[in-house]
């Protein structure tokens, strides 16, 4: 099994070999850099980071280093995304499948259940979304054993760090420029990453569609947002181009609500412009929405029923949200799914060949199995937002218990092929200090879909997120700081 | 009175008449724009954020909006620029002018006195400084009654904000071009602004004369830095240009050293090389050592001798460091003093037509008036920093007192003209909140000067900073809070 790939499992450089004080001067350069160029986050444990912008602001979490990855492998992911996002366009659009694939996850999961109400009262406007714009985000691990780059999932709501990923490419390279001799690789590995600038356009360009020069395009953000700045560089980038100074393009107007203010300000007109504190909405971008937590009362929840009644572009509609639920994933990855959405051979074996394995709980061979060999397994909720997955023993305990209780719970959760991700020795730095521990990585292909009625725009990947997180946590959630963000450097 | 520089009073926009919405929507575009592009600087309520960058940071203060200023002064306090250069290097040389009018301050100040010494040292030593580099800010008030710009003091030594100065009025000119038709006002109108360029082409240019490419620019720190960031721009500018991405220049070594890092380290070759910390040094770039407590042991006193002893270039050199105090400027305003270092009429002219009233307090004529009028003088210490300034009643008291005792300490002080700067409401925006407050501006041009023998290879004005601070302070240090950064609005 001594494959060509097997060079993943080989650092940017020998980690063993390094000198601890170029790795200090490197950290110390890498902070500054981050300072300087706003890659940089609300700090939690600092009052009103979340709320204002510029106090209490730290660097992001970074890797020092980019981490080694195959490049066919990069390539492969770059060649699916828009498969993925012709797929998510199709079985949106089968408002059906949708509610049928999901029917058994409504009775257990209130969340789903309250996703799918919005859902079938705009299946009954008999509305169609003839502008419809995704941003998403798929999430790969190489497989140690099998060198297979294998889908995790696709986000198709609030997919985070357009921004930041980008400006973390930059400082890779900017590094490697500095100290490449010393560490025998060239910053020209590192792809370049215009995430931020091809996310812009497709929200640009969606707000042209649109057609109304004075209407807005709309961030929904949540109350805190600690995270605040990688949706700044992306409403920046819908004024100038990153990097700036150089272009002045879009000119798009930008507002910043959360579903609060929307539920308060907003309002449907007769002809279904959305508006909200007076404010035309050309397009509604969302970066909270995506939890049960993001909805603490009914005012959130009316606050998405409106915008999805309204004309507005929403990024994404409730179709496309459930699209990208785990479940409907799931329903996908099952035998001659595909096919019902897809015509092209090729595009459905592409696919086919990066999923992971991933099954419901009726399936009882494979809970059978699952119970014997739980370490192969991960039992994931049907929610989204990380954080829930269960491991190991757990996953054996979880699926007795419900095979005694046997009443619909099990619904809530999909079980998914345990990948086993190459670990590697990396250099984390976190709060201003570096320090070195071993670290699995999963790459992120951010891709953008646009079209009005059969007109396709946009359909294309657009940059990427390498996030890389101690080999200990099992969760991938940067912003919980469990992981840092990372670039690549092909091999 | 009336004449055309009355304009000056006039605020860029009506703060009367604006809306208090489209402010606050300003300040936050402001807040934002300051995260993303590194207009930050070290929070003092943060642990480590003076140590480590990219923790603690927060927006550096900002005026709102920059300050209305004739264009016929800014034009002509950059035309004055390169004879106050010039004159500098002419007294640095005359190492006699300097101990003579130093030797009454030398009885009383400490500091001045073991400054002396090393000059004293160093005369004896018979060394001449071949190349000579000066990086300066004069600073300016624009005087209400007469409307003339009057000039306080110049800096030869540590002369901050080169880096943040050039970002703030980046800031303006983005936010004018953004909200510059609500406002009536033309972001073409803000002077274009490089400091950060000039000077890191003046430190890269006196690498490039001292001719060794393996020695490194030493940048001389304090310990605990809240302004890291202004210096972290001026090494980034010497690598890259900014705006970066675009250029790749210099591509000089920055290393930072506090003194008494560079006592311990440091060392002298038998050819007068400085090695500190075993890298050769070819320029010193002091951003440290210009008030008595950045000396509180003899380490710092021993490293101040080291470097001075060395061929390396210092920035400044003990001359220069001596050449900006206030004493020297008090002495080079008396009549026929520039004559001594000046042939060219009409720069003298120029010179003494900017200088405010500076006297020594043995002028018994000035003394007695400033006893009956102390509302029109300031009292100033002959020491630098900032912070020790004496005002009103304050003034009578102080001079009654030093007549009472009769003792050498008035040598410590020197009496200035009190200006009586414009006073207008302006939007200051601090720790992310932005007030509204009558204010007073004050210009601060920079200048560098480079010369190598007979060569003289820079001599320039290279940009500015504009200091805005709440006219009830009588202080100018913005890192000390009084005051935010801002930038001009030519009229």
């Amino acid at each position: 099994m001594e494959t060509q790939e097997g060079s993943a499992s080989k650092p940017v450089i020998d980690f063993h070999g390094i000198d601890e004080e170029l790795i200090q001067k490197m950290a110390y350069d890498a902070l500054v850099w981050s300072s300087l160029h706003g890659l940089v986050v609300g700090d939690k444990s600092v009052q009103r980071s979340g709320k204002v912008p510029g106090v209490g602001m730290v660097h992001a979490p970074f890797a020092l280093l980019p981490v080694a990855f195959p490049e066919n492998h990069w390539k492969s992911a770059c060649e699916v995304a828009p498969v993925f996002n012709e797929l998510i366009d199709r079985v949106s659009l089968d408002g059906n499948f949708l509610q049928d694939s999901l029917s058994r996850t409504k009775k257990v999961d209130v969340f789903t259940s309250r996703l799918l109400d919005i859902h079938s009262k705009v299946l009954e406007m008999n509305k169609t979304e003839e502008i419809r714009l995704g941003l998403h985000r798929s999430d790969y691990m190489l497989d140690e054993q099998t060198k297979l780059l294998l889908h995790i999932e696709i986000n198709t709501i609030s997919s985070s760090f357009p921004g930041l990923s980008c400006l973390v490419s930059d400082l890779h390279r900017s590094l490697l420029k500095r100290y490449g001799e010393h560490l025998g690789s060239d910053s020209k590995r590192i792809p370049s990453n215009t995430t931020v600038n091809r996310f812009a356009d497709a929200l640009a360009k969606a707000w042209t569609e649109y057609n109304n020069p004075r209407a807005a395009v709309m961030v929904v953000v949540q109350p805190e947002e600690h995270n605040m700045y990688d949706q700044h560089w992306l409403c920046a980038a819908l004024k100038e181009k990153y990097p700036f100074h150089l272009y002045n393009t879009h000119n798009v107007t930008a507002i910043r609500k959360t579903l609060a203010e929307i539920d308060k300000e907003g309002e449907l007109l007769p002809d279904g412009t959305l508006l909200v504190g007076g404010q035309a909405i050309a397009v509604v971008y969302f970066r909270t929405g995506y939890a049960p937590t993001d909805y603490p009362s009914e005012a959130e929840w009316r606050a998405r029923l409106l915008m999805e009644q309204s004309l507005a572009i929403k990024c994404p509609s409730i179709s496309y949200h459930l699209a990208g639920t785990k479940k409907i994933q799931q329903e996908l990855a099952k035998p001659n799914v595909l096919e019902r959405f897809l015509e092209n051979k090729e595009d459905i074996t592409k696919l086919q060949k990066c999923f992971a394995g991933l099954w419901s709980l009726d399936d009882s061979d494979i809970v059978k199995r699952a119970i014997e060999r739980p370490e192969l397994f991960v039992m994931k909720p049907q929610r989204e937002g990380g954080g829930n997955n269960i491991y190991g023993d757990d996953v054996k305990e979880n699926l007795l218990r419900l095979q005694r209780e046997g009443n619909e719970e099990d619904a809530a959760y999909i079980l998914m092929q345990r990948i086993f991700p190459i670990v590697s020795p990396m250099f984390l730095v976190r709060n201003g200090i570096c320090h070195k521990d071993h670290a699995v990585s999963e790459l992120g292909v951010y891709s953008a879909y646009l079209r009005n009625k059969d007109k396709v725009i946009i359909n294309d990947q657009c940059g990427y997120l390498m996030r890389t997180k101690v080999s200990s946590s099992n969760e991938g959630g940067v912003a919980a700081g469990f992981a840092v963000l990372d670039s690549m450097y092909l091999t």
